[in-house]
């Protein structure tokens, strides 16, 4: 059996930039994907987007699957009708409107049409499944699979089940996210901000301090990540990091632990970003860089220079496996 | 005049891994390098290193300035007399033992044989020039610039003048720095932990954290970071990150802040670093992912990855430059 054919079908529900993200990703890897929005320009929007990125995508070799751009842009249909989006779909990613009245509203829907087997997962980035699913009869088949901004270039996936998600649920879920070349993370449980964001505030709060409190301009607090922690976390995580900054990671703990809390404790209050002082330098500063007028321009730039990392990251991994 | 003699004479003291890696960056911009060190087996392990480091980079045409990695090389000379060492030099970079005590000493020495011109700085991490310089009757030259590891492929250097730091001392060591091609960052004060370790050390605390409650594998955590966080940071900074992750850094904190205040306000207690689950965990996971046996050829794997970023940014880079 052809492997893409093999693939089965996929449900995107919510046609803005994440559903046509997701879009790409599936029909990229072989899906046949099947576009839902209430708003038909909308849903036509996201397959103007899909063809366009798969094109991108296979100039920078970066497609999950077989098959060419235009070959795999066939497999992409759409309705307007969410009955006939999930029928014979074996996973469904919902992109609506990120609030818990909207969750509840589509996941309630969802529940009445799905399947036994079908897998109905949340992009939100904020809200836990249980805040929408409680209720729902089908709610061991719920749960968020979260994408990070912009997801053709930024593989993460937070995978978070609710109390009440099945295990098997979690397992094909991270199972399909490996199929369209995605990174998933499973959380055992449901935490405010999920992973990534709890780690990204922190970077953020200690940022706004140090600004705040006159020590680094904005400009500078953003060098001393581009140029100093960020190139090493493009390839080591944070404790990676750590192991080889030392003869390994207990040897850096017996060195450094001590310091670490030091300077931890050392840590001024959560900010709230509204002291006004610090908010008007940052903003002055981000827009004086980066114009919001030209952001469209930004992004593009941005996705281009995460594409090459991509690339850079797929040879080394390759050679990696190569043994060498 | 030749751009490369103009450069000058900078002395390298102390030449352990970082007093080898100064050396480096300061003969690739065509420096004339004078490298002291207590002990002459030192000297000349550094001294081939310096050497085997050029032509590294002359192959990944990253050095700093003009002529040959054997050019360059030619500028390189050593004693084991301080005095000689400092002598008609412009700028002197510190790397002997990390202690108060340490630094201390050497600092007195090069009090006394200093010119009025001379640059004394620093590599420390984690000791602040006043803490080390007060009694000198040169510390308004002295002031602490630190690299981070591998400096050569990391370019950020933090400039952290004490209270008596000349200023023009200051806006000296950055234009050295930049014509060595790094990023030199200016602190306002001193702070524990300078800027790049508080918020190294938060990304660790919420990492440890999460492993220490059960949430994510530490295998898991380093995935947020590489796969998710770590690619933008390789480009942009967390401000820079806000900015585009919405229409501008004003609409990100109008749609966000009160949810970053939630996330944070929930991020448990300052970790000891002690805690003997966690500890044993994130060990065996590190360990297993790369035995400390192992870990000369791990070092050099991350600088060729670090090498092949640095090569991708500097494209985009002359890219903006040209105004694309």
């Amino acid at each position: 059996m052809d492997e893409k054919m093999a693939r089965g079908k996929v449900s995107i529900v919510g046609c803005g930039l994440i559903g046509s993200y997701w879009g790409t990703l599936f029909a990229s890897a072989g899906y046949n994907v099947c576009l839902y929005d209430i708003s038909a320009e909308k849903i036509e929007a996201a397959k103007k987007s899909i063809e366009k990125k798969l094109r991108l995508l296979e100039i920078d070799d970066l497609l999950r699957g077989p098959g060419t751009a235009s070959e795999q842009f066939k497999n992409v249909s759409s309705t307007l009708d969410l009955a006939e989006c999930l029928a014979g779909s074996i996973y469904c990613q919902e992109s609506t409107t990120e609030s818990e009245q909207s969750k509840k509203e589509i996941f309630s829907k969802m529940d009445e049409l799905a399947s036994d087997d079908l897998i109905l997962a949340s992009s939100t980035s904020t809200i836990p499944a249980s805040h929408f699913t409680e209720r729902l009869k089908r709610r061991s088949q719920c749960l968020v699979s979260h994408p990070i901004n912009p997801p053709l270039f930024i593989p993460l996936v937070e995978i978070v089940p609710s109390p009440w998600t099945s295990e098997d649920v979690v397992m094909r879920t991270c199972a399909v996210m490996r199929t369209i070349g995605q990174s998933p993370v499973r959380l055992q449980r449901e935490i405010v901000g999920f992973a990534l964001n709890r780690i990204q505030f922190a970077i953020i709060a200690e940022a706004w301090r140090l600004v705040k409190e006159g020590v680094l301009s904005p400009e500078d607090v953003d060098i001393v990540m581009k140029d100093g922690l960020g190139p090493r976390y493009a390839f080591y995580g944070p404790l990676g990091v750590m192991h080889m900054n030392a003869n390994g990671i207990e040897d850096y703990m017996n060195r450094f632990a001590g310091g670490m809390v030091n300077v931890l404790r050392d840590l001024g209050p959560t900010p709230t970003f509204e002291e006004s002082e610090a908010r008007t330098m940052v903003t002055e500063a981000l827009n004086a860089e980066m114009p919001v007028s030209r952001m469209a321009e930004f992004v593009a730039d941005r996705e281009r220079r995460l594409a090459e990392l991509c690339k850079l990251k797929k040879r080394f991994d390759a050679e990696a496996q190569n043994g060498l």
